[in-house]
């Protein structure tokens, strides 16, 4: 049963596995490196739609319907959703997942949702509170660039520091079952602000969160980086990760060959006009669900830290002038139910 | 130990307690007929500050630490928070509960936050991961106003169905403790749409969510209305209480003496010109915090239901034409362990 470890780290011990887990990408998460292994890639970012904001919301149910699909599930064996997304009141997922008919437990935890809802979803499973659980995020260029910057119409220009919101989203089924990959602990992020005020760099405002979580995760497991094969964060992009790395550096710890960030992942940056990398709830949760849970399942990887990162800011909150403090939960994911 | 029901419901009982709460609110709300039961209201709905945004974080934060002060507890001593409200990006808790470095759980439910931060809060005190968890909302009139409707400046006419957004937050404490009141059962929202399109009757559109959650929970516990000493909604107002009771009346089914809602508690409408009634995630916070768990607490009210509702909607997908799908969240609470 889950039992409580220390300062926001959790460990489950009773048997949590990653059911089933799909990935829907726009065009240009399927043209980079990673196109391949995703279960769906649209032509396009509209889907034929007349909204971007519908758009995100279909990609989010395709994700929950493959993932489904995948696991030879029906909706109705999944006992809770837990879902968010960075569109304004979260309609991402109250959209998305409006017609399903399941318990649904709205989050926002910006770009780190997929781990938070992860989290959550496993917690459950392991509390064996229902069957099947439903963790789904999703994210989309056009209608995050609408929302927090300038519409995509208006062409504004982007400082190198800015990242691009991947339009795309994942789906985890979790469930009590001994099937690799397995939820092994989750470490709860802390609001974490580094006094960053710029909209437009934002993985600098959340590497500081990344960098608390992970380093709590390894004090309170007393493990070190180099007992994971790989320690992923969410979107800190080239900014953001030579900032994370810094941190690290200044207390001894070497993390160089074992953090990869998914938004340096996502894209090819020489060939893909992405700034300083991508991001977006979408942007973690497809390379976790396209990427990093198949390699678990099939034995290439085995055990490996999550930790998807958020930047907590609005666009009237950044207009008063404030900070943007950063989030970043983690999810420490293995190929084996024991050790 | 927690144990699922069915459908969304589940049951603790292993003993957990709201160990402390408290409520903070602005003038309007003091100026209410439940004034005298807030544990501090404002002179005014700025308190002080520069932005009606710092102004909600800041009545957030007044709840957290009146409820900690209420407990003779230190924030250091709470395991996790669960936060949400009606602000784009959640920031109203994002910057509310920035500085109490507590690992945290950004949650959105609209105006339903505040059961379902407590029903998460409760569940964690009832698997015993750590040992004390704060639920904490919040909601402000003219943040609202600014975000969803018209800048409060524009002076805006607000239709007789439109309701009035609360000043206030609350924060649950929870905790294993035999102290009432406890918390003994959970069922959990799904996004249910009426097909309302208009975004000043959000009563309505969140009626046929309260009714499909209240319902649910009489169903998967096998009670009837009779057995509650009351059964709270949210923030339904005239319009949406009107419609619960009609949706009831369908099946046979009688709340009239029963049912009150919070919206229609906090104000006197004859008096306040609130309209259809009160609303926001601040609205059955404060009436949760500061009026029905010390009722609890005193043995005045011994089993209760409370159903908090929210409307999911934003105003860009309003503007695109779309229904607003709602959803409740409904904790049972009960001044005894047993039974």
């Amino acid at each position: 049963m889950a039992k409580y470890i220390n300062d926001g780290t959790i460990e489950l011990d009773r048997g949590v596995s990653v059911y089933s887990c799909a990935a829907a990408v726009g065009r240009m998460e399927s043209d980079g490196p990673l196109g391949n292994c995703f279960d769906y890639a649209a032509e396009g970012a509209e889907l034929g739609l007349t909204t971007w904001e519908k758009a995100e919301s279909t990609f989010q149910q395709y994700a929950f319907d493959i993932a489904l699909r995948k696991a030879k599930l029906i909706k109705e064996d999944i006992s809770f959703i837990f879902a968010g997304d960075l569109l304004n009141q979260c309609t991402g997922s109250a959209y998305g997942l409006r017609d399903t008919d399941i318990p649904f437990f709205g989050l926002y935890g910006a770009c780190s949702t997929m781990a938070e809802s992860l989290a959550l979803a496993s917690l459950f499973a392991d509390m064996r509170i229902g069957e099947f659980f439903a963790a789904v995020t999703s994210s989309h260029f056009c209608s995050a660039e609408r929302q927090f910057r300038f519409p995509i119409n208006y062409g504004g220009v982007r400082p190198p520091t800015a990242q691009w919101t991947a339009t795309g989203a994942g789906c985890c089924i979790t469930s009590a079952a001994e099937k690799a990959p397995f939820v092994k602990r989750i470490t709860v992020g802390k609001i974490t602000d580094m006094g960053i005020k710029d909209a437009n760099n934002m993985g600098a405002a959340m590497a500081g969160a990344a960098y608390d979580t992970i380093n709590r995760h390894l004090i309170n497991t007393k493990t070190t980086p180099q007992d994971y094969d790989a320690i992923y964060t969410g979107d800190l992009g080239q900014v953001g990760t030579d900032l994370l790395k810094e941190l690290f550096r200044r207390d001894g710890v070497q993390i160089e060959n074992i953090h990869k960030d998914c938004g340096l992942m996502l894209y090819d940056r020489e060939k893909q006009d992405v700034h300083a990398g991508g991001s977006g709830c979408g942007c973690s949760a497809s390379v976790l669900c396209g990427h990093i849970l198949p390699m678990i399942a099939e034995g290439k990887l085995h055990r490996v830290l999550f930790a998807a990162t958020g930047a907590l800011m609005s666009p009237t909150i950044v207009q008063q002038g404030e900070s943007i403090p950063g989030i970043s939960h983690l999810v420490e994911i293995s190929d084996r139910q024991e050790g």
